[in-house]
């Protein structure tokens, strides 16, 4: 892994989360299925506002939250997404750019307005979300920017991107740079619903490009359509190199070739508010990776980095990841 | 205090908090006073914001964020306060909304900006201000509305509005129209730097209008010129019917007439940011006295206020304070 001067570049949807708590009653009035992502359209994301309590903004978004936290560890990131030329937009450049991950995506001024998810967080500490792209998807082939893909170890990608039409195209596109100049290819598969959506061109994808498999339980058990998650792993297993499956309270399996490596979470006083585990597992994960370290510690300092973030609201870290993982050692 | 909707209705800048953690040595360099509220210019706030870290957004104002507390508490409130047509001025209004205020001030298109505050919170959890006001200021006669003002018990004016001339004929429009209707006016002195800018005015509209006057510690003494506590606290008593006296850990003192009650402040465990401490005091005091609680268990109310509020991020309540008051019974 020579050349690079990244460790990880991520692309992905730019959002701005609008964190609020509500009942489980509520989520059910408004038709949203408890722990998933869903989309919304402009009319639905300005009603269900409305109807929803007071909230925080937050900068958000799955690979943005995971440079975010890869930054956070000390480690050099990039972010590629599209944002408006808007207050959003500028807030979402502020947050990736203050924590040090390099973001030079040009804002579009003029159309969609910035992306943002309605974040509904129930009393159990779930996070349920609404998102409205806006411009999100309108990456175009141009805004790949193919030096950047090219100059690092990893490029990151979150599946989301594949509910467009015009944002897969991107991603495909970066994921043939990334191996065009011999990086590795990883990727999320982001929610169930949205493995349920695109299941061939992930599996294409998986059995392809991608080196790097990122997924919780629900998300691997819908890739292969088995009701069973070693089942699931096992076919993991053969169609990727490294593929790292989350299982939230039961910790993590990491699979690479004839090895499993089983990780502990990282216990937590109080779940607040789950936005964000994953995205800062992949960012503990992967700040390891591209440092050569053994998958066990990889796992640890993910597993660090989830306890971290469900442990306040909000997907972005409130403590340096890095004096989290100095002081346990890693 | 018949014939009244309303418990209290409060007027002041209508602002976005946007916080983030800094150092001491930022703020040196910076130029920003711990502690205090400094008004900044549009090309400050750009280039604020620029140097800061990344960021949280909270809807804020302090007249807000004392209304949105006593809503909380279970209180009928009200907020006059000028926002933009813009993406921060619908999330301010969205806020206030959704934890029950009713807010009706119209929004102005094409101007000026939704005011923002950029938050720096000191690892003592202390937060220092600055302020851009941008369209805030705007508020003009016709928006003081008449019927709002004339149907709450109290009208609650924040200091901070004295810092541009078209606020400062609001507010005293707004004090002339409650005192007609036999309501309550309630003055907060804000921050002691806004009390030097303003000291004759502020004596004046005491000694005038204001039948209830909240300051802190550095505020009275601002406003008397005097080094000693008690000298101030001599003063204000003799200046105001009610003067309540907040001097953070030390609790609080609430004079009126002969009577002079001190209340305990509420143990807190970790202190993480003071933003909006005398605001939800303030809101608690009120939120008692409107429903004619003793003046010892008005303090209570807003000692338990003030707890909530610096045990988290943003000065908008977490947890419901009706709940938080039903368990200590009060």
């Amino acid at each position: 892994m020579a050349d690079t001067t990244y460790d990880v570049v991520g692309i992905g949807n730019a959002i701005v989360d609008i964190i609020g708590r509500c009942s489980d009653a509520f989520l059910t009035e408004h038709g949203a299925t408890k722990g998933h992502m869903r989309l919304v359209d402009a009319e639905t994301v300005v009603s269900l506002y409305k109807a929803m309590g007071p909230a925080i903004e937050i900068s958000g978004g799955s690979a943005a939250n995971t440079m975010a936290g890869i930054a956070s560890f000390g480690g050099k990131a990039g972010f590629i997404g599209k944002v408006a030329d808007d207050e959003l937009g500028r807030i979402f450049g502020h947050d990736i750019r203050a924590v040090g991950v390099t973001f030079r995506t040009p804002p579009t001024a003029g159309g969609n307005p910035t992306a943002r998810s309605l974040i509904l967080v129930t009393p159990d500490g779930e996070r349920t979300m609404n998102t409205f792209l806006g411009v999100s998807p309108e990456l175009d082939h141009g805004e790949v920017d193919a030096n950047l893909v090219a100059a690092a170890k990893v490029v990151y990608l979150e599946g989301y991107l594949f509910d467009r039409p015009e944002a897969k195209a991107a991603f495909r596109q970066a994921a043939k740079l990334a191996k065009g100049a011999g990086r590795k290819v990883a990727l999320t598969l982001s929610d169930s619903f949205c493995v349920e959506r695109h299941r061939a061109e992930f599996l294409d994808l998986i059995r392809g490009d991608v080196d790097i498999l990122f997924a919780n339980e629900s998300e691997i058990t819908a890739l292969y359509r088995v009701a069973s998650f070693d089942e699931a792993a096992r076919l993991a297993r053969v169609d990727s190199e490294l593929a790292i499956l989350t299982r939230s309270a039961k910790g993590s399996l990491i699979l690479s070739g004839e090895k499993a490596v089983s990780v502990a979470p990282e216990p937590v006083a109080r779940v607040v508010d789950t936005t964000g585990a994953g995205d800062l597992y992949a960012a503990g994960f992967l700040f390891g990776y591209t440092a050569g370290k053994s998958l066990d510690i990889c796992g640890r300092l993910g597993s660090l980095a989830a306890a971290e973030i469900i442990s306040h609201v909000g997907a972005r870290p409130e403590t340096a990841l890095a004096k989290l993982a100095a002081a346990k050692g890693l």
